[in-house]
């Protein structure tokens, strides 16, 4: 492992992960870290997502030959900039953002004399904060890393090595494809998401109370992607914005053609389009990025109850 | 038990997990069943999915007390008619569809002697066909019955207990309120999902390759959904048309306000929008209508591996 000393600037679901992942699979390695939130630096503490949970950015970073921000995306810039006093000329700076342009200016910004390489682990749950992580979070899932034209080599491989050992997949690509792939995998379900559970809490003629109940006919699983942390969320839509509103665009298309299929009573375009579908959830769970189980395998718990 | 004989018309998630939940918590009870394809009565016979496979709708039907009908929507109105001469006078006669307005009507008019009471178990998973049914499907799950006005109150009170033996929770309301609470519970999301995957397959500047591979950032979610039987979301569409045109046009709106609020950085608003749907979230788990896991419990059963 090309890193002894590991910083993490921000201790929720990411953070705590790569810390706890960290001493999984990568245990010579020390790590640091610190969360603005001083009730988040003591349950982190308590956890031990690291080896030593500081009372500054600057006292993380200070030794750290990599450090990790694990921030929303808005508080990167501000995030980078606490630490640029104390932060190691060799120091490699990376993040766990989920959008990657707007990051990678904010960071080189903030730190124009250090090597800044940009990261983003597609994995992830709906809970936030200190109690979210859990080591095996990358195991299996893909990481994408977006360096810059004039990368460091070596340290591009020390990032990527890095990764790999946490158990992930990594691929490399330009920061913008990034920010167009994961607008329309992930930035747009979760819009979507959050929309139909706000429509549904707004309704006169259906209470809230019969939405919970009758949840499982599909409406669930929309609930539990909007019950992601709103502040990161917020930060991701205005940081990828111009990626998310040409997606959005082509999904209202879309949705637009569907609701017309429907007036008309047209079965046999909403047949075709229904029967398309399938084959990319097969091929989701032949790559290992979905659970094979029925219904995520509820049933089987369910069952066990 | 009130029914000693259960004519199970198609045999496949729900008709298939009604024999077998029949099986397991009303062992008294003898069923019968039928499907339309000749391959899934064969696979039905050999999971012993009922007592009695039959050759024609006919024949499954002749000494039932309840005959439901486990069909697409759009196929009710036939299915009953097939039986017709067959059915016994005292039969009481439902359905598992879901959409109510409609299946109502076409039962109704396909089987004018028999007193129909609809029914609708919010219980499923993707899965369709004789190998995706299971015994504890409808387990802690809602059974909607929606009675016509001149409903029979014993029979209606016989089909109650039925469900609840099967494991469900029963509730009663009009075909015209299930139609809407539905449509916002399943029939909404059904269509939101069916058209994103839809959407992301029809890119140009990002390939499937992709899509599949980062589907963790929250897509693959989405896919589950639109993995489900294309006949019968075709039909739930057709036949329940109004409330999901209204339902659509309210998340249109809202989803426009969202779309808004990205073009001009409104951030409050969006944090605003996105920190009011994780109450809703924790209702639906309290209710127990939802696994409580993170993720659904996915990195369980990924650990396990």
């Amino acid at each position: 492992m090309s890193f002894s000393t590991i910083a993490i600037i921000g201790l929720g679901l990411q953070g705590g992960s790569i810390g706890l992942a960290v001493k999984a699979y990568l245990p010579r390695a020390r790590t640091t870290g610190y969360d603005v939130s001083p009730a988040h630096r003591a349950r982190a503490a308590e956890r031990g997502l690291v080896d030593e949970v500081c009372e500054t950015p600057a006292d993380a970073v200070r030794n750290a030959d990599l450090v990790i921000f694990c921030v929303p995306p808005g508080a990167m810039g501000m995030a980078a900039e606490q630490v640029r006093e104390a932060l190691p000329a060799h120091c490699l700076v990376s993040d766990v953002g989920s959008s990657k342009q707007a990051i990678a200016r904010d960071l080189g910004a903030a730190l124009p004399d250090h090597m800044v390489i940009p990261a983003h682990p597609v994995a992830g749950t709906e809970n936030s904060g200190p109690d979210a992580g859990f080591a095996h979070l990358f195991r299996n899932r893909w990481c994408i890393v977006t360096p810059p034209a004039t990368t460091d080599m070596l340290k591009l491989s020390d990032l990527v090595g890095f990764w790999e050992a946490l158990g992930a997949n990594v691929e490399i690509m330009t920061p913008e494809h990034h920010d167009l792939v994961l607008a329309v995998t992930s930035h747009l379900p979760h819009l979507i998401a959050y929309t139909i559970v706000g429509t549904a809490s707004d309704l006169e003629d259906v209470t809230q109370s019969e939405v919970i109940k009758y949840s499982a006919g599909g409406f669930r699983d929309f609930t539990r992607i909007a019950a992601s942390d709103p502040t990161m969320w917020r930060d991701v839509f205005l940081s990828n914005k111009d990626a998310v509103l040409t997606m959005l665009q082509r999904f209202t298309e879309d949705l637009t053609a569907l609701q017309r299929a429907i007036r008309v009573g047209d079965g046999d375009m909403l047949f075709d389009q229904f029967k398309r579908t399938r084959a990319i959830r097969r091929s989701i769970i032949e790559e290992g990025q979905d659970d094979s189980r029925p219904d995520f395998g509820r049933n089987d718990h369910e069952n066990e109850k």
